[in-house]
């Protein structure tokens, strides 16, 4: 039987909005081809076209008015990006040429997708399972080479294998201890209870392996965010420029959208660092200024690292570090000792020393921040990662079902309670790749997605 | 012996800027398959694959580093927009991989393409005439149903055909006359005289037929510029809005630039209407004031259309239309009489009676501008038309060329002089589309090309 929500036909726009050489239409579902037949005039019938093939032609509406000439791709299910039978339709990257053929098609069966259902439609066909799913949208979004990288390696089913090895084995555990409950009347042991706590530990352990790689995940998919901080003129731009043109590749420059917070982002090694030049963390403040102060404090408190900047000149800023541990935490901290150029003896200051001019000392602060932002982490994109808190969360539960049979397991309790809680264990890791999953779950997902994917 | 603008691979992003489902790489060239083949990596050798086929496969770097997985369309030589062998990549919408692919293509032995460079090929391969190639860019960024149709059907050859007609016409009568020429001493008629004025004739009247679409191709190109003037309170703003009601397709609503005009876009029977409410012609001016009536007077000059907007309480502004005319001329301008619905008497009055609150008199209004914009023009899109200044100026030398030969003749002046007018003229016909042409203006007509394209 069909899947209740694959037997629409749907179609979208799936390039970005704009006007260009070349923009598509997606077409996807039962009647994807004969429908796009119904507009199509070309030498090939679209019905008789083989799967893979593209076909020149024209799109003719109801008056037979020609509205554009295009290319027609046929994706033949199952052997489309959906699964669905799908066609797509290549035309002049005019916007109003979109909509038109847009509103041809939705005088026919159809109807416009939304966001991302051409995925949930991949993942309903089991083309790919959900993790693979969630990466689709990562890859797409991603603005940075580790960010892509962790997704791409995602949507090829790392996290999905790794997560789908720790349930076939707990799902293993598990119908021993079921069929054991089966002959309980005949007192047959299949699970000792010793193999049964090493096999539950050792489940539980690689589950924690995978949520300590979440803080590194998220720092390849998000990126590091970065405050600036410290008194007028200690050099908190010119560390700011400085950064911006050693960094190989500068992701954006997004002009300061406030009067005194300026952000850019920068890509070092591939991860994202989004800074944060403050106006200071004022010490006295003034009405005017008491704005821009609680803004600045807003963003120490959501930053991931801060760079707390002092120059040689001026001496460390004892009351404004005790101001900055009011909202963030020491180990967040770098301290910075700019300035160094001027030939001051700072050796007993404690800080990375450097000068923003001549740039003595920027590769080491650089490193100290990777550090401090990936921790000591030791792992690389090509392990499975999590980056998503879904999948944290997911992991987590299955954790506690985990811990929870554990002490059931410890404490003798029946077999009927140890059974349960493994079995809403392996569910949660079934959540991650869609094996067990509610219409909620997915529709929460897939809202985040663009249209036409 | 290839053209030497054919010999290099090229390439560019295709699709619009920006993150989607979709972007795509197109490459075009004698290396385009080999290149494609040295990145790709799938079940199909690229250069064992069929002309109008689809590939999946994976985009690898120099370290056999994944970057996208991709499905490669394939077009041999000189079946493709090109001409030339074409591979498009279609990769996750994500310009960081469009990117990265690109990166990695530029080590290999091609380019990237100039704006419109795939086009000009297309041209320069014989696929599309000049004129053709001129009407991919209007295709493209044609915002109006009128203007899109126009495009079109330059794009189709419409126009590119009534001018090779013309040409070749001209071109025979030509070649009797030089074969006249050549045989000069045994003095033999091969035209007779009549004959010759009638055939020169009869192509100077095609091309006035061609030249008097200017108008009506222009308008239905680019759209008519109309401004809306009057004293305050008139009711300006609100015909304005009325009109954007009514239009049934509002193109775009841009946010006054400045500080007192408005500027709305609206279509109307496919005809993009650009409507400036102006602040209105001020007859005192105060310094303050000084630099908006520069603007409002500049608005008018160049508009195509004056709507002159009167109420029946203030009655006709008289001053303020000998002010308009010293900007305008009369038949540009369409005088309203509006806030027809308070009940005053207003038969003597000439203008059109409006009621920008009841919508009474906008039809007729609309009508009105339509009719004024179009002139008398009985054209449809579907005829030949012109829409482009440079085509306007090469029927215009065409002609000149004509006339001075029709003079000749008329003078009996020898034969060769009347030869080298109608070579001109062909000559200047054969510049639309392309037959004859220089490297100026081929670059003048693809620079204003999008990448890609």
């Amino acid at each position: 039987m069909i899947h209740p929500l694959l037997e629409d036909t749907i179609t979208a726009i799936a390039t970005p909005n704009g006007i260009g050489a070349i923009s598509i239409i997606r077409i996807s579902g039962e009647k994807a081809i004969s429908i796009a037949e119904s507009i199509f005039k070309g030498k090939t019938r679209v019905s008789d076209a083989s799967s893979h093939t593209v076909h020149y032609g024209k799109i003719v509406d109801e008056q037979n008015d020609f509205i554009d000439d295009v290319l027609l791709t046929i994706f033949k299910a199952p052997n489309s990006y959906t699964g669905d039978d799908v066609v797509e339709i290549s035309y002049h990257g005019n916007p109003l040429i979109g909509q038109k053929i847009i509103d041809l098609l939705q005088k026919k069966d159809l109807r416009i997708a939304e966001p991302g259902e051409f995925t949930k439609r991949a993942f309903l066909n089991n083309k790919i399972d959900l993790a693979q799913a969630e990466a689709v949208i990562d890859v797409i979004t991603s603005r940075s080479d580790a960010s892509l990288r962790g997704a791409r390696n995602q949507l090829d089913g790392l996290l999905s294998n790794s997560v789908s090895i720790l349930r076939h084995s707990l799902l293993d555990t598990l119908s021993y201890l079921e069929l054991e409950l089966d002959f309980a009347e005949e007192d047959v042991e299949f699970v000792e209870k010793d193999e049964l706590v090493g096999k539950i530990g050792s489940i539980i352990k690689k589950i924690d392996d995978l949520l300590e790689t979440y803080t590194f995940g998220r720092v390849i998919r998000d990126g590091v965010n970065v405050a600036i901080v410290g008194k007028p003129n200690v050099g908190k731009s010119s560390l700011l420029n400085y950064l911006l043109k050693e960094s190989r590749s500068i992701v954006s420059s997004i002009p300061g959208t406030t009067r005194d917070i300026i952000r850019e982002e920068i890509s070092i090694d591939g991860i994202l660092l989004k800074l944060f030049d403050t106006a200071g963390l004022r010490i006295s403040q003034n009405a005017i200024e008491k704005e821009g102060v609680r803004r600045s404090n807003e963003i120490v408190k959501n930053s991931d690292l801060v760079l707390f900047v002092n120059d040689v000149e001026q001496g460390f800023s004892g009351d404004l570090y005790s101001e900055l541990l009011k909202l963030t935490t020491e180990d967040r901290i770098i301290t910075v000792i700019n300035k160094i150029d001027l030939g001051m003896n700072v050796d007993t200051w404690n800080g990375i020393k450097i000068s923003a001019k001549t740039g003595y000392g920027v590769e080491t602060l650089i490193n100290s921040m990777k550090k401090n932002a990936l921790g000591n982490a030791n792992y690389s994109e090509k392990s499975a990662i999590i980056s998503s808190i879904r999948h944290f969360h997911c992991l987590r539960s299955a954790k506690n079902g985990l811990s929870n049979a554990l002490h059931s397991v410890n404490q003798k309790y029946s077999g009927e309670f140890v059974a349960v809680d493994l079995r809403n264990a392996a569910d949660f890791l079934g959540e991650i790749i869609g094996e067990v999953t509610s219409e909620d779950v997915l529709n929460n997902i897939f809202s985040k997605f663009c249209i036409g994917k």
